[in-house]
Parts: structure tokens; C-alpha cells; sequence
């Protein structure tokens, strides 16, 4: 953590497009021309770094894009920026550009080279955004609750089909690694069961049970949602239906996921966020990363916040199945 | 074409379900009603029909369905109906509730049907529904609309990340047999090339070829819209990255596309052809077909409609690469 | 109507927005370019053209508008362009920018000025673009069909408190002097009637007695759909609630139904539009107004074309009243 | 607070509708069969209640509720409920039921019935129900999410039309006496002010200024966000165009916030919250309100509750003006 008086700062996403990202940069434009400092967008993450692919902002550079999916500064990843030379060869660029702070938005692989570049001289700023909700040390992460309802939108047009049908429908939902938009998306649909890689499970007792089970009650369609990192979904889909006799299909939501409008949630904990990290800057702080705990902005020591674990809200594993039968 | 004062009739809905089929249920009931004739809506199609799963309907019963997607009558497809017992034993359950008119929403498959429950003495009126619009008889299909808004809305968010990552995605959509959804969306999104199953294409030109000649002009990202009729979208995923050097991705839509809540195409038009199957019955007709030529509502025997061939419009799979380059 | 060799276009927008001009715009430019023709947008309509507000597009100017509604040239007013010195100063600008063909997307009012501007020596195509649908000529102005979903979607919400509180909503729908979005959403969304400026009714027989009666047979909540042309909407919901006790309240939906990212069925028609009109400039043409006629693209002579009448579709109209009871 | 053992439980909805109460309802029904209680639902809040309007519920009496707006169980105001003897009827009613315990979701004056209907002997329990935000224990009520998102899918249309023509949109959106819609939906939309009853505010600074400042900066259109609380939306809209010279309409979005689909967040803190009455009921308490406090489900005291008070978050209203100039 340094104690520089920052007056010029680059913005740039890294990693995985999320929806929020552009209010993000937003409110971090903003916020810095408010505060009388210079903006620079560098884009395509890191790897536009290294290429020195930036242009200065102002505030007509943000207009119109609150609303839009996806990142105006694009993302990329880069192998360059991985090694040490990398960040050092960054750093100088940054300096040349006498670009004196920077905030990066993305997930935990960007975090640690904002931790690198800032051991090499530069202040940085982390902003959680991934739709996967899976970095440890905030409630949440930007795109997360767009993509929830793209899946819930998009679950009930499927419903519309599987009801006519009286089938049951097996949907593959992101996630990575962490079944946040598998557990939220059930609960928000009525699936019968959320499958995540978090918490083992036993098909036939947290799956097919419970559709015979309710199948007696008089049910007759079903929703299963499976998180990526479960995988296996087509044949999760075969199963099922030679268990319990119900003609089941695969569906996988796919790309469609990391797109679209952000919801409310997402273009104001973004432009949160986007604030906050400036006003870091702006105070003389770097090495932290940006987080929301309990609905408070909080910021963390890179390190500290690489090292957090998040543990799936159990509460909200039960209520799918409490609820749903 | 038989000459018989209708009082009672059925409805039921049968293949694939689509949007707008509730609307096309409600304007039938209510029309009938109107009419002063009874209604009895039949579940699960033919199949239902054999199990003599009818309930008779009043204007309640179709309340607040117009906007739902799927069916309220639910649908099947029934093996047993296939055979000539099949007609006859449906024809004789139809008697003995004393139904003496029935309309038929569904396929070609159901239309078949249709026209050997009226050669079996039922009079019987086809309407047209399913989201692929391959039924030659008419020029539009109930759930049609709705099914190319929902791939739209998806592609507007895949492109929303494709153009943060600088990549092409290729999209599959539904169909079956019949290009018109891959050409409608394609020309909506903007898709660098729309392949389908009526028109023989050649990759290299059709598709990789404008992906580079446009990337010298700037262009970033690419839609490349496939057919379910073509097949293959994986394999064309790769062959494009590898051709290009464009960073590709498949995916494929799936079952959303059926579901949704209809758009005002879809329920204006199933609302207008249920209400003149109802006045076919009513007049005395049997072994009709609805449909829509040229924004006019007609009607076709059903042989005749059956005989039809639809050709792929050329004009609209001429625009797509005219003004998508 | 001119016969000259037309090398360079313009393209401007004229009079309200509508959801599709965009993608009309997209189709000017990418199919002039495939011409190996210059296009040039002109800003702000008629009123820019006489500042010469204008850009010479390529490509990529029209890229990533299609799905967005509104218009990327902007549109505006102009009453110095409706007198002859404007007209003949806008001709002057033209050709001072060696523009010799011009498509102006908008209204009647428009395509005067687009008849005028042809009179003056500089060949003009118009294209229909009002979410009015009150182009007599043509049977689609491009953004109706978006307009009406957009109504549809506000009184699917509406509806929802509507039914919970067992109410009436009476709702004012856009339209000027022309009652088609009125009647269209009023059939899409289950109105009980539909109030228009073209047919003369009876409060009384038309819309409280069919509540009254519907009331007995156990309805519980109702939409009214009324076109602005028609106006006093807060007094018909007042007189409803008199005459039939039903819980009544008036919404007026507003400028919302200008916006929004087009339908499929606007960005297609508006493609096929657009690309008509170049080839109509590239052939030699001017002084002409593009149309839809029963689903085929065909053009007519600005004078006739704004000698036709419109004749609200008496079927639809009935229709509402029919399938609502 | 009573501690009987409760086996037969009624729940229902009071005072005005909002997105997600029927997913809250849902839980209820749910969460009690599971815990082998039976269940009513009581239709059209305490005033059906006093009609004896209810109706025992199973699994499926909440089947594929989830996704709609409104309340499957009606809601309606009684003013015979207002006064004590109403009370006394409302629990005698109740007791010949045999329902020893009543879920009740709604706003404040709901819960004021909720603690009188305890103090009568029969123990119940508040969820907080409102679009307006506007309940001082909890953090969130069930609905506001949908709303703030149908205001920003509204506005997001708006935003086309106010761009095309270089135009200020002055939107009022509802919230009662509270600005909490208009905040969120203000930073979610771009808003240049957003103005709320909680906040004196000077027209001139806070609004006029700020467009004045930012036309000079090239910015062409504006948003202007006023809360129903602070009125006189026409008039303001007037005085901003008088002072700016900016072409300025007023949009007042009405009943459409109260419906819709219930997003993601809607359905999930319904759901939780539901689940949790149920389990306060079972454990033997009354006299409660459910609450989220920082994102955790807790429950106060229902006079405590009504006792707390909210102020507005200044750091969202700051953020407001900071990152919108």
C-alpha cells in the first residue's frame, strides 16, 4: 500500500466479460474527471496494455453505455503479462503514459497481477466482476445477478415447453468452479433440485426420489438445475428418465449467460464500486481490492482477499428442496 | 367436405407445442361460445383423445391464457392414433360425447389426422402451429414470431460478449427440415452468414471468406447463423476458427425457443384463425385447413394443403449477405 | 421521376423516431457500399440537411445499431425546410456534396418533403418509419410491430394488479389520429373493447354493458384499450367505474412505446426496405415511396402514395369484441 | 408473543400487490406441509377474511405461481377490519377454522393488523410486501427489486426517443412517500437528478445547473428521475425546458412498476422469507415481522418494528449527481 498522490489513472476489464462491467468504468470515469483527474481506457485487459492500447476518456467516452452488456474497453487475456517481465514491461508503459493508478475489474487471476503491478510500483484497485459470483471476499460480484435472471428468464420459457409436455428438463447453467447461479436460479424457478460442485450428492435420493415422490402428489414437470462444474449433464438427463419413466431433456444456456443488459443490482453495485475504487486512489491507497459485505463497499489487502474462502450458503442449498416439494 | 349443423365441438392441440396456441384455444372457445355451440377442450391430443380426456369449457376456462406460452390443453404424439383403428375408435369416443366438429391445432402430422377423423365422419379444421413455419400451405405459422424474437433477444446477448472478446459466435437454432427461423434471425442479427437445409452452401466462401474480407475492413466480431437442419455447428465452429483464426464459439439454443410468452404476431394471428376455424365448422365444412396468404385469412382441403411445396424466399436469403458485409 | 446515374447517396431520418429506422439505415449504407456507391448520413432530418450537418459513413458507421432503437442520425423538425427557399437551399447543399440520390425515412409529412426535394432535381426515396402505422400506402410502417409488443408487455404487467385487485385498466395507447396500435394490442391482450378515432362508439353498449355482462358470467378484472386520438381516457375510466362499480384507473403508457430495440419482424422489413430504396436510387428512380403490400416490397409515386386513405381493418375490429366475451 | 403449538395455518396478502408475493405464498404453503401443517389460503386479505373467503391448499394450489406478478390470493383494504370489533370477528372467524396461526404479507398497515389479530389470540406473522421499499425494519421488501427494473426497462426505452431528439425525459416513478424507487432506478438509469420527498432539493442547483453544465460538456439528453412523493411532475418538466431551453417531456410511468414477472432477487428473498415465517409459527412465536438486515433473515417485534425509521442512503443519492456529470 502506497501513499502516492495519484492524479492520472488507466481503467481496464480483464477476464471474462461480465454484464456491469460498462458501469463500472463508468462510475470510475466519472468519479476521477469529478475529482480533477485524468482518465485513461486501456483496453483488452492486460494484453492491451502491454500494446499500449489506450485513448484518454471524458466524459462523453461513457455516455450511453450503462446499459449495455458486455465491456466498451473489450477483455482479453495474456500470457505476456503472466511472467514477471510482463508486469514490468506494464509498469514501465504505465509510467511512460504517466498513468499513476489503476483499476482493474475482473476476477481473482486479474487481482494478482493488480497486486504484481502495484508491487512494481503502480497502485491498483480490484473490482470483483464475474457472473460466478466466485470470488471469496465479496457477497458479490459484478454480472451475477444479470446472469441469475437471464437463467430464470430463460428456465421459464422452458417451464412454458415442459409443462405442455409433462417433461422434465435438466438445465446447464455457468458458474465455473462455484454453483451460485445454479442454487439462486433454482430456487427462483422451482427446480426440484440444484446440483453444485460444492456439495456432493446422491442422484437417486436428491433427484429421482424426489420426482417420484411428488409425481405421486400430482406433479407432472420438473426443472433440475446442474452447475457446470457438476458437468455430465446429458447423461444426468438419461438417468433420470429411466428412473423415474418421465421423458427428460438436456439443456445447456451456454454463452447467452455472460450477455445482455444489466439488471438495477448490477449497474448500481458496479457504479458503487466504480466510486469507491477512485476515492481509494484518490486517498493514496493501492493493493486493494473493492468488495460488498452485508451491502456495505469494503476494501481488502489484494493478498488478504486472494487468500478468503466462501463457503455455499446452506441456507439457501436447503430452501430448494424444502420448497419445491 | 361434409355438410352437417355443428353444436359441439372440440379442440385440441398436437406435435410440437408453440407459442401463441393458447390464443389460437381461446378464440375458438369464445367464438364458439358466441356461437351458442358447447366446447369441450381435449388434453394431450390424439393420444388424450383416445382416453377420452375432454372437459367441456366455458369463458372462464380460457382466462388468462392468451399470454401464456405452451398449452393449457397439453399435447402428445400418439402411435395408436396412427392406425386406421386409432381414426375410428376416436371418431366413435367423439360421437358418443357428441361432438360433431373438431379443430386441430398442430403440424402436418396432426393435419393427417384431421383429414381421417373427417373421412371418419368428424369434420375436422387444421390450424397451423409450430415455431418452424414449414407448413406449405400457409405462409405463417402460430409461434413462428415468437420463436425468431427469442433467438434474436439470445444473439443480442451472445454478441454482447463476442464483441468484448473480439470472437465469432455460431449459433444453432431450430427448424427441423426448414430454414426460416436461421434466415429471419439472421437477417434481425446482423448474422455474417445464415446456412440452412433448402440452399447448398459452401463454407469457404459463404462464410470464411466474408469473415476475412470484413476483418480487413475493420469488423470484429461475427453471428454465423446455422440451421438444426444442417447440423453440425461444433464441427463448423472449428472449421471457421481454424480458416480464420477468429476465436469461435458454438452454441445451440434449444428447447427456450419453444416456450414464451407470445408476441402480439402470434396472438393476433392464432386469435383470427381460431376464430374463422370455428366459422368453417359452423357453416358445415370439414377438412380445412387456416391459413395465412399474403395477411389474408383463407382456408385449403386438407389433401390439397398437404400437397403444397414452400420454396425458401430468395430474397431474404440474398439480404443476409448483402447487408451483413 | 429522373433518370440519372446515381453514384453518391444521402440518408436521413425525419419526424418521430421509430424502433427499426436503425437497422433501414444499416440496409442504406451496406447495400450502397456493395454498389460501390458513397452514402452520406445526414443528421437531425430536413433541419440538418440545411445546416449541412453530415458524415460519410463506411461500414462500420452502422455497426452494432441494428438491435438499438431510436436513430443514430437523429431526427428533428424543420419549418424552414417547408417553405420553397428551403427546399431549394437543401437541394443547393446536396449537390454542393455531390450527393445525387436521397432516402429520407419518416412520414407523410416527410415524403412531401422528399416529393419537393425531387421536384428540385435530387431523386428521393421515401420509406415508411412511424410506430403509427397510418401510411396509407403501405400495409407496415416500420416500428408499428415493436410498439404494439411494447404496449403488450406494459399491460401483461398491468393486468397482474389489475387481476390481484379485481380492477379495470383502462389504458391510452399512442397512434395519433390512427387506431392500429389500439386495436392490434387490444387483441393481443384480451381488451374487452378497443376505443378508435376511425370508428364511432357507444360507451355504454361498446365497452359497460360488455363488463356488466361478462361480470355475471364471473369476470373479474378488464382492460380497456383506447387510442390517443381518441383522448378524455381518465374520464372513461371515471365513467366506468360509474356505470359499472368495477375499481377503474387510467394509465397513459406515453413515449415508452417510441423506444426500445426493434422486433424481428421491424428489423427485417426495415432491411428489405432499405435495400429496396438503393436499388430503386441505383436503377434511376426518384420521387418514389417504398411499400409492403401483402407481404411483397413495392414502391409508388410520392403523390399517389399520398392520395391513398387506410381503412381500419373492420375484421380485427370485430374481432376484439368477439373473443373477449 | 405466544408459545402454543401450531398445526393449522392461514396466510395471505394485504393492502397493494407486488412482484413476488406469490412466491413468498408459495414458500409459506410449502415450507408448512413439509412441517405436516395444513394450510389456507385466505383470499382478498383481511377483508375476504372477514367473509370467511378461503380455501385449503396442497402442493399444487401454488404450482407455477412463482413466475407471476399479482397474488394468486387477491388482495383488497377493509375498513370493518380497521376497527376492533373487525378484529374480534377476523379471529373468531379464524378459530372456527382451527388456523391457530396467519402469515401475513404486506406493508405497515398490514402488520398493524397482524399484532391486533395476535393481541386477539391469534399469533401472526408479517413478511414486508411493497414495491415502495418503504417498511423501516427490513432492508428490502418483496417487490422492489421488479419494480426498479421495470422503470429501467422503461426508461432504457425512453433513453432511444430522448436521444434521437436531443430531448429531457422528467419520469415520475412511484414509491409513496418514499424516494427509494427513484434513487435506484435514478443511478441505474443515468439519471442527471434524482429527485425524492426525503431530500429538500433546489431545482435550480440541483437540476438545471447540472444540464446546463453538461450541455456545454456535448451531452444532448437527459434523464431527470422524480419520486410521486415530491408531485408536480408536469410543472417541473415546464420549468426545466423554460430554464435549459431543452426540448423536455414528462413521462409518468403509473401501475405498470406494480406488475411483472418477479425477478431473481424478488423470488428468492420471498422465498427465504416465507420459509421463515412458517418456521417462527411452528416454533410457537407471534406478533413477529420478518425482516433482512444486511442480508440475513431476522424478525422484530411488530411494534418495535413499526417503531423503527429509515433514512434514506445518502451515499446513493450522492452518487447520483457525481457520476452522471
Amino acid at each position: 500500500m502506497e501513499h502516492l498522490k495519484v492524479n492520472t489513472i488507466g481503467v481496464l476489464t480483464s477476464g471474462g466479460d461480465s454484464p456491469g462491467m460498462n458501469a463500472a468504468v463508468r462510475a470510475v470515469v466519472r468519479t476521477a474527471l469529478g475529482e480533477n483527474m485524468r482518465v485513461y481506457g486501456i483496453r483488452f485487459g492486460y494484453a492491451g496494455l502491454l500494446e499500449n492500447d489506450m485513448v484518454e476518456m471524458n466524459m462523453k467516452s461513457v455516455s450511453d453505455c450503462l446499459q449495455r452488456g458486455g465491456t466498451i474497453l473489450y477483455t482479453a487475456r495474456s500470457k505476456e503479462f503472466a511472467a514477471p517481465e510482463g508486469v514490468e514491461k506494464a509498469a514501465r508503459i504505465l509510467r511512460q503514459a504517466e498513468i499513476d493508478g489503476l483499476v482493474v475489474i475482473g476476477g481473482d487471476g486479474s487481482f494478482r497481477g493488480a497486486r504484481d503491478l502495484t508491487a512494481a510500483g503502480i497502485p491498483c484497485i480490484g473490482i470483483p466482476g464475474t457472473i460466478d459470483n466466485d470470488i471469496a471476499c465479496s457477497d458479490y460480484t459484478i454480472g451475477f445477478d444479470t446472469a441469475v435472471n437471464t437463467v430464470i428468464e430463460s428456465v421459464d420459457k422452458l417451464r412454458d415447453t415442459s409443462k405442455s409436455h409433462h417433461r422434465c428438463s435438466v438445465v446447464e447453467v455457468m458458474g465455473r468452479n462455484a454453483g451460485y447461479i445454479a442454487i439462486h436460479a433454482g430456487i427462483a424457478c422451482g427446480a426440484i433440485a440444484a446440483l453444485v460442485p460444492e456439495v456432493p450428492f446422491d442422484i437417486d435420493r436428491d433427484v429421482c426420489d424426489r420426482i417420484k415422490k411428488t409425481l405421486h402428489l400430482g406433479r407432472s414437470h420438473f426443472i433440475v438445475m446442474v452447475s457446470e462444474g457438476v458437468g455430465n449433464t446429458e447423461e444426468i438427463a438419461r438417468y433420470i428418465k429411466a428412473q423415474t419413466g418421465v421423458d427428460t431433456r438436456a439443456t445447456i444456456l451456454g454463452h447467452v449467460q455472460r450477455g445482455g443488459s444489466p439488471t438495477g443490482r448490477d449497474r448500481i453495485i458496479a457504479s458503487r464500486m466504480g466510486y469507491y475504487a477512485v476515492k481509494l486512489l484518490r486517498s493514496g491507497f493501492g493493493g486493494r481490492v473493492v468488495a460488498i459485505r452485508e451491502d456495505n463497499i469494503v476494501d481488502y489487502d489484494i493478498d488478504e482477499a486472494l487468500s478468503f474462502h466462501k463457503d455455499m450458503d446452506r441456507e439457501l442449498y436447503h430452501l430448494v428442496g424444502t420448497i419445491s416439494i
